[in-house]
């Protein structure tokens, strides 16, 4: 609910600390300024209304004019915001804004690249857990401007039955009848496998999802086949914009790819005083 | 002080909300685990205390022998620590503890390579404030542990008088003479200059740190020159691995790299049970 | 995660403030002390570990030995546990550690009321959000002790389409279908119906979920035929222990039931000083 | 202070989490609704702003009307409040909103009937400690609503010595004395009594208040006469809407009743989307 | 409840923030260091407890031994306790334990001096609401430690009727009536006045103490006669060290100083690393 | 970044709690009032703004106009502000804004004595960290108000090598070296010395700021020749208002005055009704 105040305070707190020394001597109190937020590459915009929320924390009375929706593509050159208000509470939210945007414009560019690459295809790119911590909130929201959907949030409101928890459990049909006894049915349940008999073994338990994991693509395509749209098909593993295309074009419905989040690169973002 | 604390309860509760609903329907209550995290390809070490942290706020009686230190080169392959307590606490602490864990190597292992690409200059390799919100101080850390040392943390423990400071202070010399008589005495003054001119301005008014901002080779080398020891010359601006060592090569006492905390990639590392 | 802490420290905060005055003055430093607590009616046990822990967030030292568990039948004059431990740490704890969990026991007992009155029929009793504010956790694990099940946590681990967001959707096709596109594939699809006509449009939609909002007995079992399988059917409204058998027996998977956390009674126990 | 803004978060945060899956996907951004806070059966308000404070922290632009005063008497079918703003905000704040309004109004509801119930006596109905964890505050507001007074809000305002203090002090006379030196002069000293032996004991000792506890009716007119106006007598045990005229005609000042913070049943309160 | 705590956890991240870089530049990691707290003039010790949880907040190991109590009067280079430990973690609480020992024992020793000022006479030494923000708990503590008692903590356990509450009601016997019956019966009503009318006024209507504000000597006594036991009498105002055996002759019963609080010294008292 | 805010509100809670118990029953809801903050003796004005916030964080609509600047010195019986808003929330921030702003008048305006004290010299009034624990941030601020400047504000934004950090390290000349290669290049490097060997070696070390730790006049002078502008000298250590002008005719740089912050006294300013 406050979550995305939270990480903003967080952030502020880190930067500015009990006060920046520089602008304090250097800038007249009450003196003001304008500035823009100016796209350097170009990337998929995501975090705009976050970035104001930044100067906004800091000072209300800050006039904030958003150029771009959070969603569309952008060009080099192109001026995401104008901003006007006390300079030096433009100069102290600065860092923390485009730490910020900069990031999630990231997370947004590289789901979009991820996405062209399986169009056509019936696969739905969808995020993992391996997102920042402390984030999550933020790229899960990138992922969908991106265009991808996401996967469960959190341990909470989804169920993925791995490897460990089988085992623990005794076996897949146990693990998947253990679940559907005892989680809310409001979720449904995800079952990881890595062979087509672990496959057949969770269709016949009854299991709404299947991961299917690190498996060949004669496997997957062997997979979906045998699944036949009685469970949704996931995709995950060494998924990469190198391979998404042909995994996708096996069938599955969803493809997960950890990199969405955590192997993005930060998008060159300026905030150009005037 | 309570920092690092603090990042992981959050990212705990992030991840693990009112709770873990597969491991509590498939785990028996009270059974153990072992397991080992796992490098899967080469890196420098950093952040092993901090993933033995995260289980031990789960439950203290998690065991975590810890294999190798923050700051080694670890190989592909190499056991990191191995882990011992109940299974469920084990499976609800595996991602905060690798999503922390990666990102921290992979801070570490770039900041080792721009190191090692200035080897035998006088250069030192610093970070900047271009970091992960809320991640600041484990990534300054794991800056140091890859060999670089750390600019100041925040606005609060360093003077980095900009463009805009200059601007709104009407110039070099009074920006510089304001910060000295208004910041603690425990700070050294540092000033942002694009030209020659304004680092002649800046060492006639006694600054302490010289930042050469986006200078070509030739600029900055005559920078250095002009200096003579009488400042600190920090370069900043188009630093990659590619340039790092000609910028080195200039005589500059420091190169900020922003990409150290804002272009790492996760180290790929693995938590295998037994 | 840290959730059940943050109850019981905002509670002996609420109780304590900034002293006890009373036993401050009354009871001598460093007397110890022994208790029970003790059942004054029959009961479903539900909370005894939570009011361990009140005794140990406010002093790690006192012994808590419990001798029954959570999920158990308790018989007037049993005693739960036995307390040892600092006379004024006793004390202090006492009444917070009563009052959550009397109240836990109560939705306990409840619940397994409602559930004794469905037995043999396929029906589930489910609990719904109208929970205590701020307890939630709590009354929905004691939901559980008492032999029900969870409904959806919270509105971010299920979806419940209802009347308000079909009218905003423009439909029920509509709104199913969107929650299908937008939410997490993990997430199961509920809608809410009032007539035949909108659970045909449901189940056409392909819905997951079909919530029986206060029909007539009769409407309900021909939804149940309608549905025949290809959902689940839920029912709701209007349901008590005089009402609930009849429900069971139109043949509905689930029944949710807002008095399990909205009109308990506190159980009466007690804690003894010996 | 900030006591009722911390309950609402708590609420909030609990209930929405991450984000309400079902309205952000079915919900067109930015569109409004009116509803109306309408009582489905008599009682007495209690919460009303709060239940406006709810929807203000969500978003202070929603416009939120209030038709009738707290500690007012309400009959079915009355519209309480009007409410106009953001389509979302509304369908989010709903539950939170109606679940402490209507506990609130439970409370109150009691609360006026015991009041009624000893009406032409001299007894005042005050509440007790018994309370919902995290929620005291607006309970014992609700008492007041309700005609009630509030005894001591927790063990920092009120000095009650029960029996276990007594033992630990090695009698009643010391227990007081302790007290009347060592606890603030703006408190008054209350002591639990069972028989009239330790009620003499009590008065002669200077007590301010003596709690008459679980004694017969008999008795307990007797302790009034022996006590005859040098200190508050204050009767607790066995107390529901039968007893309690009884209790109240021996001549007592104050009746605390825990059930009115424990055994409340929430009023039924709808929300209905115009 | 958990005050204290805050107390230390906000006053060693004020201190310590991101880390000592002095200490972690200079101190080799993991090395021990032995250390006294010694009193460097002569005072009344309060706060040694706070000052070991000074350290164990940074680290459990850390072994305290405590060699006077807190309410002793301690001699110019007496030992107040011994330290062993990590001599980083030391050096780290160092100025925190300090800062608040030195404090807390000002206040005991200002206390003390009063109350010994006051020996022989029936007034009692209390002290004020003028305490430093956040500190209160302490200093109410250290006050005790003095010899003095405690008057109301805050405005939610005491009830005082000021000036401005008397025009807001419309007079003495108004206000103090509306107390009455509006106030929890645990609480005693206190009203302020100036002149003897005034303390007429409150007696008649039944007020259980009153404030003698400012009056000169002769007023005083006067008023301490017209009371006669019936009410507690209390002065305040214009005391000091000089005036306070004057104000005490009068025969009021409580004397509440600010100066207590507010005009105390931080005791002189070192740590010496050995 | 948010600390004031933090203070506020910490004193809020602590004085207010759960209510207001003798305005709750005494002023009419609703009822609104005039006063002023007016100066009872002369000092130097600092915190007028944090007076302002404590009662707009109660409540926004009371209006306060502030007469008087922050820094400015101020005579008895001056208005130092109007205030004009609700009667009971004037009440309620009354005591919490007065022992705010007294200390910080207090700390400001025993600054400016020492500045008068020195007035004509080289030398710069500097505090310490020996501040009121949670207090730091207003009593810093305070001091410049008062003409001083800041040391560092915490053990992170300055190095400052003591005694025993030089004992751990091994040498001054060690001490120094490791604090140049590892602290972050912006801090400067201070040590203490008690010897004009010591600030011989600390020099040689090229140290940046030399403490003369309880000198001397004679040897600080001394130091000062041999320091000879190549670092900055600071004397500390028995500075009070009468040895302070000594001390600044030595030569040196920066004294600092751990009195500033620890044994100031709460000037005299009262909050009269109108």
């Amino acid at each position: 609910m406050f979550e995305i105040e939270r990480i903003i305070r967080t952030a502020l707190q880190e930067d500015i600390g009990h006060g920046d020394v520089t602008t304090l001597a250097t800038v007249e109190k009450g003196s003001s300024a304008r500035a823009q937020l100016v796209a350097k590459e170009d990337f998929v915009l995501a975090g705009i209304d976050v970035a104001q929320q930044v100067f906004h924390l800091l000072d209300p009375s800050v006039a904030f004019e958003k150029l771009i929706e959070d969603g569309q593509q952008v060009s080099r050159g192109e001026v995401l915001a104008w901003l006007k208000g006390d300079a030096a509470v433009l100069l102290q939210g600065e860092r923390v804004a485009l730490n910020l945007l900069q990031r999630m414009c990231g997370v947004a560019t590289l789901t979009a690249q991820f996405v062209k690459a399986v169009e056509g295809t019936a696969a739905t790119i969808v995020d993992t857990r391996k997102t920042t911590p402390g984030l999550r909130i933020l790229e899960k929201y990138s992922v969908r401007m991106g265009g991808g959907t996401n996967h469960r949030t959190s341990l909470y409101d989804g169920v993925l039955i791995k490897e460990n928890h089988i085992a623990a459990a005794g076996g897949i049909a146990t693990a998947i009848r253990r679940a559907r006894t005892q989680v809310p049915h409001t979720l449904k349940i995800e079952v990881e496998t890595q062979t087509l008999d672990e496959v057949g073994e969770a269709l016949e338990a009854g299991v709404d999802i299947i991961l299917l994991d690190n498996m060949a693509l004669e496997t997957m395509r062997e997979a979906v086949r045998l699944i036949d749209g009685r469970a949704l098909a996931e995709a995950s593993g060494g998924v990469n914009l190198k391979t998404v295309r042909g995994i996708a074009e096996t069938g599955v419905d969803l493809i997960s790819v950890g990199a969405l989040t955590h192997s993005y690169r930060a998008m060159d973002i300026s905030m150009l005083f005037q």
